[in-house]
């Protein structure tokens, strides 16, 4: 719960994919580690999602599994404020506003736009522009908002996203050199949340695990699919009889982060000591992550269904946020004489 | 009152300063007009002009200048749908998510923003986006949310916006095809409205009246201003007895505009004769002005008294206007996947 003078901290997350084994223990572990020491606040970027998803069945779906991944893992939705960036008509009026005071060359200068161009550029196409939507070009200016409307303090990005936090300022900055002092322009911190910098879990293949390559373990697979998924981690051919680096295997890196430490201890020396095939490690890894993950996934199986309590959850928390949300957009109305009538 | 299949107008009226002559003659009369035809919408362009005017006071001003202006020259709130833009929080969401289905080039291309870009190549400024904020490059997507929200058929607007209606069907079409038929694919019609053509009205220095050379004379001003702004219409020196060309004289077409035709005879039978001067037909000119304008300039006085029911009217309009609205976004949110809860 919010306590005086306690920093917020905002953690956005976008709904363009179930949960897998690599985003609970590198974002969501970490960022749930936050309401331990901030007023925390979490909301779901489903409109900022839709600059690239264009499938309904897959929005309503992956919005509602974020929902459920999160709390299963131990999001306290009444400890925290949890909403659906749709659920706040203010965050879009300010979008509007804030656009209104936004140079278009700050945008141009945006890195996920020119990553955009830099492809483009790379494939040969003529227009750099092409395939690019407003939605992605106007981007920064709704991040401004989400976290200018909250007042974060603190938001956990990653590395690319530390400019746009300080556009957050330079915006609120512009809005209040034109119309008064309306925002705070503390530039947000950007943190790689307590004890987890930014760890990064290994994939089937040994890469990182990471949708893009599809080398997931999904968070939720029902137990058969999750056993056959850690069977086909890539392991070399070394006989069960010779030793073995453990820090080689992507098995032993994911079995460190699940299991105890004694059992990573035991399992680390068998390995070295040779006697011990990966085939073995698999399975205790199969049973360490299925034992953590049993429970979490009938919760998780809970919480999808039609009738769970997601959607009231949800539709508490957008009213929390937009208690938050109405006298920041109201003293904007006021500043640039727009009042309400 | 709407009719079964009766087409739908919609008017914007961008609150950048009081109304003169010109304006009336020229716009507001004609659109008003359009009310006996179509179901008429008109709605304040506040956070349109924000894109320009950032001076909370001229906003908070010109915003009720415009309301009662348009209601003390005939505007029926009852007829009609009369609502403030920045009142209908619906248009900001669809506006971010048509951003999401325009393409970036769209935008590059439009002319208020090349225009934009024209000045600073012309005025020397190397970089070309200077002083283009992203209100002004997003206008086209908020313009086509206005008359999609709203479902207009019609839309007054001049030459230069010919090109915003066709985007407004464009973005419709983009929409469609990514996410099911939601718009009509229908390009919103551009009218002169009935009977007017786009009538110019001459100024006191007889070019177009225009706010921008300052030649104005206010459709309210008190009755000594107005004798005073009627005497200094620019006149040539013709003696008072010489014959006159009437066509020639910007106070003569004013009069044209005001004065019943059987007087309008008259007075050019008499300057075409000689023996009238400029003079005479500038207090002709004033006494019907006056004579139509005192009462007008009283009720508008009324309705600009902080207390008056202006607030109310625009409330109620908000409310019509977006029962209209509210529709619409929720068959968009449907077909994008974010339901409301």
């Amino acid at each position: 719960m919010a306590h005086e003078g306690q920093k917020v901290s905002l953690t956005g997350i976008k709904p363009t994919g179930d949960a897998h084994l690599g985003n609970y223990i590198g974002a969501i572990r970490p960022a749930l580690e936050m309401a331990s020491t901030f007023e925390s606040l979490y909301f779901i970027a489903d409109y900022h999602a839709l600059t690239s998803v264009r499938d309904r069945a897959q929005m309503a779906s992956w919005t509602r599994s974020v929902a459920a991944t999160w709390i299963t893992l131990g999001l306290d939705p009444k400890q925290t404020i949890f909403y659906r960036q749709s659920d706040i008509p203010e965050v879009f009026e300010l979008q509007w506003v804030l656009s209104c005071v936004t140079g278009k060359g700050l945008m141009n200068r945006a890195h996920a736009y020119k990553a955009a161009r830099d492809r483009n550029a790379e494939a040969g196409v003529a227009d750099l522009d092409a395939g690019i939507n407003m939605g992605l070009f106007n981007y920064p200016v709704l991040m401004a908002v989400d976290i200018l409307i909250m007042n974060a303090d603190v938001v956990p990005v990653g590395q690319d996203q530390i400019q746009h936090l300080e556009y957050a300022a330079d915006i609120a900055g512009s809005f209040n050199h034109l119309f008064g002092d309306v925002f705070s322009l503390k530039i947000p911190e950007a943190v790689t949340p307590p004890g987890e910098s930014g760890r990064v879990l290994p994939g089937l293949d040994g890469r990182k695990m990471s949708k893009s390559y599809q080398n997931t373990i999904p968070l939720f697979a029902p137990e058969s699919r999750l056993r056959k998924l850690v069977r086909s981690i890539k392991s070399d051919s070394t006989p069960v009889e010779a030793p073995k680096d453990p820090d080689s295997s992507a098995a032993f890196q994911l079995y460190e982060n699940f299991a105890t430490s004694e059992d990573v201890a035991d399992m680390r020396g068998r390995l070295e000591a040779g006697g011990t095939g990966w085939g073995e490690l698999k399975n205790a890894l199969f049973e360490e992550l299925n034992a953590q993950l049993s429970p979490l996934r009938e919760r998780y199986e809970e919480l999808m269904a039609p009738d769970s309590e997601i959607d009231t959850i949800l539709a508490e928390g957008a009213e929390r946020a937009r208690e938050r949300a109405q006298p920041v957009l109201a003293g904007v109305r006021r500043a640039v004489g727009i009042d309400r009538l």
